[in-house]
């Protein structure tokens, strides 16, 4: 009867990454995957008057390099996929009025970046765009500001939060192009709520969607983990990476050997942040600028995706509302 | 070279639409469609503790009744594709907390109803999924006081304002009946600024980005405003669809004859509310109660839908930026 009982995406005409773009803060700049990326800031306020302006500009900027570098112009591109964690995704919203280009807006925290990949090849691989770029941010003092503190305060960080990072990651997707990483298959994820409550620990928060979806997209694609080079998630931090990696052995599988966070990477962790990086930049601005030369230069040739969101909002935590988690997939291939 | 100048999106293969459900208000609930919605609330917390959670459980219940009504069940729908006002889309994404379906989380304002639409075509259409249900939800209570002042203040609105409707639509799409009003073209909207600032004035924020759409949807297709029964616009209201109308006549096309916006027939504009209804409620309520039927018994063949939406935050109006506006369109008929 339930021809697809896991719902796994199957995109049989793969669309290409063909490029990407990174562009972060100098704190991202000094961490572990400082040389990698395409560009690097020494303001963060990136010469505008706010926090939410350099963000958008960021985003901008990322979305430019990454048509650029796949050598094309903003008129060949159907689509622009993204969002961003600032409230009504304003980031997001703007950087698209710079672009005379289709725009899905959307929305599922940090888990958006693989959400616009899933949505951007969906459309290439039905037949509704030949490229589409796809691009989310954000920035730590915007999210900081926004979902806890004012930064003059200088609040203490308790030792499991993650430290939001300021970056924007762009992507250039193609169903022209060839021999370049492909999205073979994807999970769209479901949300999962293990009642959470700690709005600083979003690495416990979205560890069980994130084990959900991974084991969903095993089983429905009859995969294993050994079967891919990398099982990157992002951001469970180190914290949530110990989580994650429990859960998915009590459901059987073992990924122990190749499961890597980007939120763990990102920083050197002995510093201040303690759990590692988050934000909706962090997964994208990592596999941008570090995860994705591998695939290109076949060093590594399949992995797995996973980006988690927690979903909540300051009203929902302040009602006492539980901190749901969401985590999307997608396998990129050398075919 | 460009073989899709006007980026529009064809749905060869068209999912049908089989059902929607409409919740809503008592302020709703006394308008002109009063009798065509499936389910009014007397009390517009619906017996819960804050409105953000009456909120949800409106969306939650739209979401039941059109899966009830398409004679389905939860485990049949491969996707749910939603949105909301609240920062963070809180009302979808603790919805989809309630299902057991992979979620799409999307944010474009008051246009959300018709991009959900569209990435569940697409989804559909392409093979990615067989049934999909989208919804979105406003409310008058929660949208007030995040985005403008505490109800408890009593501020006095302005004649330029809409009202918030208090409402939530769902849809159910799929690839497998036939026989249904069907989704066979689509334009995703650009954002366009005109510079709007008055956050009190969304209809004339709106109404640029709404003709620019209808615009490169007509080029697109070869079609000309009277080859639909209806346009329906959500939510320009009674100013925002004058401006509408004129843009439209300065681009050669004449919509007066069969133009109609979903905030401005909701209400009995005589009243307080001025300009007539918005939201991310009011378009998918108003086509889920009056419209949708029109066409399922072939009373109208052909519309074309066109939401609206105003790209804001306090946080971007506050540091004294304009309000752009993005339309997103679908073609809906009876093949």
């Amino acid at each position: 009867m339930i021809k697809n009982p896991y719902k796994t995406v199957f995109f049989e005409n793969s669309p290409s990454v063909i490029s990407t773009y990174s562009i972060v803060g100098e704190k991202e700049a000094n961490g572990n995957l400082g040389k990698h990326f395409d560009q690097t800031l020494s303001d963060d306020r990136f010469g505008e008057t706010t926090y939410e302006k350099a963000e958008c500009k960021m985003l901008s900027a990322a979305v430019k390099g990454a048509i650029k570098k796949a050598g094309y112009n903003e008129k060949e591109m159907d689509l622009f996929v993204g969002g961003d964690l600032l409230n009504q995704i304003i980031s997001a919203s703007f950087t698209a009025r710079d672009f005379e280009i289709p725009f899905l807006g959307l929305y599922n925290a940090c888990s958006t970046i693989v959400e616009s990949v899933i949505v951007a090849s969906m459309a290439i691989s039905g037949g509704f765009a030949e490229n589409a770029v796809v691009g989310t941010v954000s920035h730590f003092s915007t999210a900081e500001r926004q979902y806890r503190y004012p930064l003059e305060l200088g609040s203490v960080r308790p030792p499991q939060s993650q430290w939001t990072v300021t970056g924007a990651g762009s992507f250039v997707l193609s169903g022209v192009d060839k021999g370049y990483p492909s999205v073979t298959s994807a999970t769209i994820g479901k949300v999962v709520d293990y009642g959470v409550t700690d709005v600083n620990n979003m690495g416990a928060a979205m560890a069980p969607s994130c084990a959900s979806t991974l084991v969903r997209h095993l089983k429905g694609t009859g995969t294993r983990p050994e079967d891919y080079d990398l099982i990157l998630t992002g951001d469970l931090g180190a914290l949530g990476s110990k989580i994650f990696d429990k859960l998915v052995k009590d459901d059987g599988f073992d990924v122990s050997l190749n499961h890597v966070d980007c939120g763990d990477i990102i920083y050197d962790t002995v510093e201040s942040e303690f759990q590692g990086g988050s934000g909706a930049g962090c997964g994208a601005v990592v596999f941008a600028s570090y995860v994705y030369p591998l695939l290109k230069e076949k060093k590594i040739n399949k992995i797995l995706f996973l980006a988690t969101g927690a979903l909540l909002s300051t009203v929902s935590s302040g009602q006492g509302e539980s901190i749901p988690g969401i985590t999307h997939a997608v396998c990129l291939e050398n075919l």
